[in-house]
């Protein structure tokens, strides 16, 4: 199955503090900010290249960033990996006995399916799966 | 200045067993292997789109990587953006007061000359900043 990247998560405790580097001291363009309040998250995103860092901050303290932070400190969060069929990669990695956080996927934001792959199944690494089913107007930053 | 991502370095414990997930199982191409004694490290780098995923492999127990591993775990270990002058993106971060673990670049592989900028200063992120000076025959797998 052919998979490109399509982000990195990256958990920081402040978003304005981190756009201070990212954006202001790096010189990364912003392409877009996002308030999930059902995940308890807002987030920006800097592209750079073909892909984009997604800097999360918890705005919850029982969201999963919050949680993650609270347990690992900020850092390299998750990468997303877009596939064209995310129900067949799916299938490929659980005949393989992938362990998957979402045994089937669920709807991500901006018309997307996602899937997590637990990390114990890849080396350490929270994996995100993503399949693009429309594409929206181009998010406002 | 203008910065795209280059790769994302993964840190494994087994090489061998790092590619039965992301080549075999994810399905990702493998472009090339590298072994770098001098650093006590194997890698072998997975095309995902226009970025690569290099995982890491430690050869020698005092090695950067296998320290790593011993602290944390295995995981994402860091991100590489390429910038077009290297010695202007580092002259620029420090006079914000970023912390450079490099002052000055250093040779890289593949005709780069590579810098780390300290993750306290970018959020808990091991950023390597990378200038390509040549590029090299492309590498066999």
């Amino acid at each position: 199955m052919k998979a490109v990247l399509d982000h990195i998560g990256i958990a920081v405790r402040n978003l304005d503090e981190a756009l201070a580097f990212y954006r202001d001291a790096l010189g990364l363009p912003v392409e877009a900010h996002e308030d999930v309040e059902s995940q308890g998250v807002r987030a920006s995103f800097l592209p750079a290249g073909g892909v984009e860092l997604e800097l999360l901050e918890a705005t919850a303290p029982e969201s999963p960033i919050a949680r993650y932070l609270e347990k690992h400190g900020p850092g390299l969060h998750h990468i997303t990996l877009r596939v064209e069929d995310i129900a067949a990669a799916l299938a490929r990695l659980k005949a393989r006995g992938v362990r998957l956080i979402d045994e089937t996927p669920r709807n991500g934001a901006s018309g997307s399916l996602v899937a997590f792959v637990h990390p114990s199944s890849a080396h350490g690494v929270l994996v995100e799966l993503k399949q693009v089913l429309y594409t929206e107007k181009p998010r406002e930053a």
